[in-house]
């Protein structure tokens, strides 16, 4: 509070792309995903509904997350969306911006850049469900999915255990190169491998692709695997086979859109798996749901994407920049 | 578009409060809602789902309307809400801004002060209204209610006819007091009057309160008056008894909102009218509907509020600040 009172003394604070690079890291991103996940779980965060739109116009798909965090005081919105002819103009495809209002005014407080906010957010969300769900004896760290936001996820998985071997597969597989850079400079073995090998050897998995229909079988899949499947987020997507959803343990970061629109839809439609059997991962951060129960257990995280994320990381980003000196100002 | 290409280079731009009560008077706010209902109406302007949330919060109300207009190349949304603590701030309880993208990349545009706007809209509606619906003759204008937004409403709706006098009813008589004030300004007369003497006198009736039941009889408005209902935006508020919808002409600024919780929502639950009954006042300004069909006809216009109305004039704001270098800029 009283910083939100500090800023709003010098008017709207701004908060580029390049100070977010800056100043946010993947230690911020983690610890500001976490407490909102938990927040989210005592109820006293919550999402309000998504807009998205196709607008008929330049291929967009555009819209705004949105949400409350009473315990963080963090009121906002993420707007934004996806512009298919952006790349002809030097321009990244998804445009994000987040926009912070004072909860107890109204009045507008920070605008914050989104684009590099949203890939270390989505990291720290499958970091997260590692840090709370992975054995601790993981070793081996598995991705499917080699684009723009992989090279983020591979980052924040290898924090979160020792682990000594990266494996990974792609449809293009030339991609793979900037994950093998990356392994390269943490002297990391990096192997590309097809994806029945991925899933006999890896101890957990991070699935980040668009695909529309299951990349990974259930049979492939040994025990004790912790799955973290982040890159479905619309109806008809889907990364994993929908029989794993029976014998797997099931997080979400948020239930309502899990069955809806994240990876537990397939599940969900084919009666594999009811609501009930999906744990939210603030109640295994809060301690409320216990997280793995056995070293065989397949444990399944559906990371759907919030906008709470997106306000929470953007949050610290302009308290960390007004306190650095870092934000300009406006006033409106 | 040239205009949006010019301001991409400076940056997103920024229109305060104070430039846009210096820049945007009743002329342009008419023509950029009048513009907007007309592209409404050719299905080539459309509103997003609105979002608005009971935050549990200072017992604030919050949320954003949003939309697309490809006739007029306009895309955002406005954000904020109702804040009933704030008069004690020194602050308005409702806080608004606009913000506005740029449709062919998804990049932030521009930041404008949503208040004023909102205000100067809400009066053009109206006042669209009664130019395309009212008798031409109309002499007595009357209205109910006299809060912040009636004195809008009365200078928007007196610009639109050669009114003679003005006759006003409000529950606390002493707020009276602001029209009076703008009427002597005018030197035109006058009056505080019954609700029942008003309908018996004017010719045109604004309707701009936050009641929850009827104000007006359908017996008390003899014909040939127009009605314009500006208070009703949720489900329960109510202005005029639902049989007028009954024998009326009906209008309205979008249908959806009209009849789910504008004025119509009463009529059309008692089965009074039909969806059918209701004419986009678009498509009037279009030319594809006929306006008023008699001297004698009651028309009414249920004036619900929508985003797109905040697009078209904080559009035409930032244009306006833009081209005489009133607005600032900051990048991402």
């Amino acid at each position: 509070m009283t910083n939100s009172n500090q800023n709003t003394s010098k008017g709207v604070s701004v908060v580029s792309e390049a100070v977010c690079q800056q100043i946010m890291g993947r230690t911020e991103a983690f610890s500001a995903v976490e407490n909102v996940f938990s927040a989210m779980a005592k109820n006293s965060a919550y999402n309000f509904p998504v807009i998205r739109e196709a607008i008929g116009h330049a291929d967009a798909l555009y819209g705004f997350k949105s949400g409350f965090d009473r315990d963080g005081m963090v009121l906002g919105l993420k707007s934004g969306g996806y512009w298919p002819g952006n790349i002809q103009k030097d321009l990244t495809n998804h445009q994000s911006t987040v926009i912070l209002f004072d909860p107890d005014t109204g009045k507008l407080r920070s605008l914050v850049g989104g684009n590099y906010l949203t890939a270390i957010r989505t990291a720290a969300s499958s970091a997260v469900s590692i840090a709370h769900l992975a054995r601790h004896d993981s070793k081996v760290l598995g991705l499917i999915g080699a684009g723009h936001q992989s090279t983020f996820q591979l980052r924040a998985a290898l924090e979160q255990r020792d682990f000594e071997k990266v494996i990974a597969w792609n449809k293009e597989p030339e991609n793979l190169t900037r994950l093998a850079v990356i392994c390269d400079e943490l002297s990391l073995p990096f192997e590309s491998v097809s994806r029945e090998v991925l899933c006999a050897q890896a101890d957990v998995i991070i699935t980040i692709t668009s695909a529309f229909e299951a990349l990974i079988d259930t049979n492939w899949i040994k025990p004790g695997t912790h799955i973290a499947c982040m890159g479905t987020d619309t109806i008809g997507k889907q990364e994993v086979d929908a029989n794993i959803f029976a014998s797997a343990r099931v997080f979400t970061d948020e239930l309502a859109q899990s069955i809806t629109l994240g990876e537990a839809q397939h599940a969900i439609k084919a009666g594999l798996i009811n609501q009930a059997d999906i744990i939210p991962i603030g109640e295994v951060i809060n301690g409320t749901q216990i997280g793995r129960t056995s070293d065989d257990e397949i444990t399944l995280f559906d990371g759907t994407g919030v906008g709470l994320q997106d306000l929470a990381v953007a949050s610290v980003a302009a308290k960390l920049a007004e306190e650095q000196g870092l934000a300009s100002y406006f006033n409106l």
